[in-house]
């Protein structure tokens, strides 16, 4: 199992409605997380930052996120919440989320 | 189990120190931190900023926190750690780190 933290900017006037959508995530969105191996995926927001913390249990990851971005559902979520999202300095090209280091870790 | 997020400030120079020590936490730290009921707990970085996630699948938050709070290694711990660490504005007068709201989970 590979734990994975990321973070991503929400700006203020976004606030409201990007954590409505969460509140209330489509149900396909969440089956295709669950397909592609994904596991104890929540999110944190702090002040304008969204912290994102999940498991992967599968053995191929990037196989897998490719998965998820061909599924039609994920894509019109992503779709909406893209716009609602900042991208913070540093974050991979072609990826939303800037990924984080583990400092530390205790089971 | 109840999941719990917070963040806490470290400052680029105490970066090095900060992330040795928690390379190497002193078994007793950790043994209180199991004893307290404390599961899959991590701690992220991403610039000066901490964010720190775990579970806690005991009964009573607060009778563990203060065992926690009661035991010489840990105290000696957070002597260490403290000076480190910088204290969020909102962070709850007598914590040091600041709690943070979920707005996703899905298991």
């Amino acid at each position: 199992m590979k734990r994975i933290a990321s973070v991503i900017g929400l700006a203020p006037e976004n606030r409201d409605e990007y954590e409505a959508y969460h509140a209330a995530v489509w149900p396909e969105v969440l089956q295709t997380i669950t397909a592609c191996n994904i596991r104890n995926y929540s999110i944190f927001r702090y002040g304008d930052l969204l912290f994102s913390y999940y498991e992967y249990v599968g053995d191929d990851y990037a196989a897998d996120m490719a998965k998820m971005a061909e599924d039609p559902a994920t894509q019109k979520w992503w779709a909406v919440q893209e716009p609602l999202q900042t991208r913070l300095p540093g974050t991979p090209e072609h990826e939303q989320w800037l990924p984080i280091a583990e400092v530390f870790h205790h089971d």
